[in-house]
């Protein structure tokens, strides 16, 4: 068997989503039967021919064509929606993503989200520099988390991580997918995609981590949204397209929704003038709940977990389905 | 022994700071042999004469004169430097302060003062308006909660209860207090605040818990700010007297430090041009950081503790002292 040759092109402008030289030196020792081959963006088309597998950000569906002996394509994100996973399945290769340590700067994130609100923070920003004394206002609209209840729909490995920390500030925890647990040690009340109505019919912290698949396109919709208890929070960290942001306005311009916090919208960016970039109750991030400084440390950790399944012709993790839902 | 009588005075426009009829059926199911009278600002300084006990957020010094009965005045504040502590003492009246429910809000308002700062939820609320994508911006500056260090200075009851969530986020805690336990089973490296300036040269945020007394006067000065490590986070949740703002002002603009989130400031509030007021690294709120829902419920039940105490003659719980140092 002739040595496996894998293909690296992982660059960015931010160091924490680009190979480091210790990265790197870390899979030529660990590996030392693997020949790494680093490539820019450009040079991929051409040296993809020889690869066995192939580690990036990106990959290109025509980058295939010339592939002849590519196994497999790891991808450092945990989604899959901007890679070529039915391609790629026709061409033979296997196509993996990432996951397990996404979950601690979206639990971060979607925490600051909460208590952004919850405390009034947001508000306090936007008003400091013009009213002079708002502490009735946030007496008004606070709401403690000790005692509330946060549903999260989509809630796996990422919402389980979240779940724990909710239930350190004292959050009861609800979360739906498709295939509940039967038990669990996270004191989660497990509860079916098909009665999600009620799930969030009791939440003051809704929290959108669905993926984006063919079957939640538009889940949250006007029947959801109408469906969450009155003066409820909403948080999208999963996909834009999991929510029709139509209704996910009117509902907030009626008062039934306190807030929504959105790391993810469609389109991407919003133009200027759109309706959620000026909403007072609104707050907008950049695709940012993943910011995380040891991002490719942990990726490169996960890669090389693989790499060792795949020398050993054992299955890979984090296998791409054509068909995925969330589970 | 004539009837026990305890005056109420406890209003407030927001119902989780006034007594509840449930609290108040509550006091006197569980004190039968004791006469609880409520009373309004007004009516205080006449029925203060009669009373032994006196429950209230406010006590004027002049009430002191014709309550020749007073031996005991509660307050549900936490921080006893709005009461005449001096004046109760030389008429033979002991003064209590609340504790031990003020840490969970207080832990809520920290942390969300925390993320909204290292996951550049403050700074994207700035920009949402006007910056078609700024996720390079916060790729610059974010940071993570995991493998951080906070600092917690006065780091009481509150400061143990805030280091426990922080430790959630996998951060690491040092407690500075006068008077560090030898040991402790919440994972705070403990420090003596005389060695406070190493203290805060690790921490990438800082927190202020100090009460006001005359050794915290001024205790953030320039020294310790310099001190503090590049990048640093600034929150004071304790007392505006502790803070040098013309020191902290100072250290902000340099951009020695990240930012600072302050729940108390001097004067309160803070004129609408004042420069802490317009910073755009500065997040203010309205000493919102105690705002609880149970408020009420849980000062009354920590009275109903002492009360039961006064009666049986025992020692009160939360004795205020003229010379209260950070303990």
């Amino acid at each position: 068997m002739s040595r496996p040759v894998v293909l690296i092109n992982l660059q960015s402008p931010h160091s924490f989503w680009r190979l480091s030289t210790e990265n790197e030196r870390f899979l030529r020792a660990t590996f030392p039967d693997v020949e790494f081959r680093t490539a820019t963006e450009k040079d991929v088309p051409q040296q993809v021919a020889e690869a066995h597998v192939y580690f990036g950000w990106r990959f290109e569906p025509s980058w295939l064509v010339d592939a002849v002996h590519l196994k497999w394509i790891a991808s450092p994100a945990a989604g899959t929606d901007h890679l070529p996973v039915a391609e790629a399945q026709s061409a033979g290769a296997a196509l993996t993503r990432s996951y397990g340590f996404h979950g601690r700067p979206m639990v971060e994130h979607a925490m600051g989200m909460v208590l952004g609100f919850s405390r009034g923070l947001f508000t306090s920003q936007r008003v400091q520099r013009n009213r002079s004394w708002w502490k009735d206002d946030l007496a008004e609209e606070f709401f403690d988390l000790a005692g509330s209840t946060m549903t999260i729909v989509g809630c796996g490995s990422v919402g389980v991580h979240l779940a724990r920390v909710a239930r350190a500030f004292g959050m009861d925890v609800i979360g739906v997918r498709r295939t509940p647990p039967a038990a669990s040690g996270e004191r989660i009340t497990w509860i079916h995609t098909s009665a999600v109505h009620q799930a969030v019919a009791v939440a003051d912290v809704v929290v959108d981590l669905l993926p984006a698949t063919r079957a939640t396109a538009g889940f949250f919709d006007r029947d959801l949204f109408t469906a969450c208890k009155p003066g409820a929070l909403f948080l999208n960290l999963g996909r834009a397209t999991t929510v029709d942001q139509t209704a996910l306005l009117a509902a907030l311009d009626s008062g039934h929704l306190r807030g929504a916090a959105l790391d993810v919208f469609d389109p991407k960016p919003l133009p200027t003038r759109h309706a959620l970039r000026l909403h007072p109750r609104v707050l907008l991030t950049p695709k940012s709940s993943t910011l995380c400084r040891t991002y490719m440390d942990e990726a490169v950790a996960f890669f090389a977990d693989n790499l060792r399944r795949y020398l050993a012709g054992q299955p890979l993790d984090g296998l791409a389905h054509m068909t995925a839902l969330p589970s």
